[in-house]
């Protein structure tokens, strides 16, 4: 069985190759470049192939040596949402290359969706839902899996779509809010500045994440979109004093002092129903 | 006040024309190519601009006069719902085209939408509704328009989508239900094979939709998406047999011959009740 990983080198790739090395699999990744990969990556288990997704190159699934599963993790300028270039550019790219990795012979696709496909709906999120993305990146994704289902009916393959909700662990982007509280406690800071932090989220550790993504591609039980989340709401205030606690430091959580984010909704989280399923 | 019509040579274009010269408005039209329009487009009041916006200009906007509205009726390849070039193919085209004619400094677009958008919706649907869309027109149309209203975001314009449901008329598709027909009535064919015909619709005449079109460029009054349409459900069976009574000829109705299509759902009609704001 040999999988080929996309977007490897980013950081929920990292761990899904990690979790992939428990597998009896022969594992091959994609890198924009080979040469120079950091020292974390290197690994004799892995062949690292150069590719740039963008080219228009109609041989992707040979040159990428016949995977029998893909998991597609890539996705270009995170964490800016609301940049026209994730349905005017990443979009166009992303299927055009997913489109030729089929018509060359793919048979099973995995590919990372995101909640941002929910949009601004409240409360617990459940597949059976329409989507409404309120971003460009949430409108991207979404339209990049509807335009899947309708080449899927062309060109039958294995389709599993699995979106992701919020993460944290080792590596996540300097920007996120766990990353900039381990940050703060790491200078010393008395005080971080954050939201009121009463707006209601789910959260997994990137770890988990991983194990799931894998084990829904290998197990190839569960068809289309599953909610790859914790099924439990949590508020952002506990989960960043949950965080503090862990660490063993402190740090005073200056409450209110950022504005909520007018992307998100105020209260969602993930109905795990059909992942239960499969872990 | 200059008007621009694209997709005028085609079916619905031709009539929005004609209630135009209503107007006291400059009307100016693109057609792929101007010389040898057939006789009934050639018109004094009319410039006709030759255009194919599937080029990559970026001074559309100029080039095509710089009009105060665009109504936007253009789109290839119908009645053909299932082909993946409606998404893979018009949709980057049209909305290159749009971009383009926004970021030239057009400030007023009105585009043709689709019931399509709806998808296997069943019963009254109003505009509030999500969209579904189950067939590639539906959804490249769906997806033009989300891309049109994110772009909003960044580069404000007035934005009309008027979604338009079923219509008959002179000069509409040969392989329409109504052209059929008319064909067979013609003929002196005893008998019209047609499917169960217990399938409901909104039907407008063509004239209504093109004074409809006209009337919400002009009145300007309603914003976001507008259903065209009657409101008042009705069987395709009375539609026939309406239509064939209009034309005070006989033919037996061959109910059943053909099966019910797969891409519509059975039974489904607009709510007008926006658009009754305007009309």
């Amino acid at each position: 069985m040999k999988i080929l990983v996309t977007g490897a080198t980013g950081f929920i790739g990292r761990y899904v190759i990690n979790e992939l090395k428990n597998y009896d699999c022969e594992i091959v990744a994609t890198a924009r470049r080979t040469e120079n990969l950091p020292e974390h990556l290197i690994d004799n288990g892995i062949s690292y192939i150069p590719c740039d997704i963008s080219e228009d190159r109609t041989d992707f699934f040979n040159y990428l040596s016949k995977p029998d599963i893909l998991i597609h993790l890539a996705w270009d300028g995170l964490p800016n949402y609301k940049g026209l270039f994730h349905y005017e550019t990443n979009l166009p790219v992303h299927y055009n290359f997913l489109k030729k990795m089929i018509q060359g012979g793919l048979r099973h696709l995995v590919v990372a969706g995101t909640c941002f496909e929910y949009g601004m709906q409240s409360g617990c999120l459940s597949e059976t839902l329409s989507t409404e993305p309120a971003n460009p990146y949430g409108l991207a994704k979404d339209v990049l899996r509807k335009f899947l289902e309708q080449l899927a009916c062309e060109h039958p393959f294995v389709f599993q779509w699995v979106r992701l909700f919020y993460m944290y662990g080792e590596g996540q982007s300097k920007t996120s809010l766990l990353s900039q509280l381990d940050k703060a406690i790491d200078n010393g800071d008395e005080v971080f500045n954050m939201s009121g932090g009463e707006q209601i989220r789910d959260y997994l550790p990137v770890e988990k994440v991983a194990r799931i993504i894998v084990k829904i591609s290998l197990q190839n039980k569960i068809n289309g979109i599953v909610n790859c989340c914790s099924g439990k709401p949590v508020t952002i205030r506990k989960l960043v004093e949950d965080h503090v606690r862990n660490t063993g430091e402190k740090i005073n959580l200056n409450l209110g002092y950022y504005p909520y984010p007018d992307y998100e909704p105020f209260a969602f989280w993930g109905d795990n129903s059909k992942l239960r399923t499969v872990s």
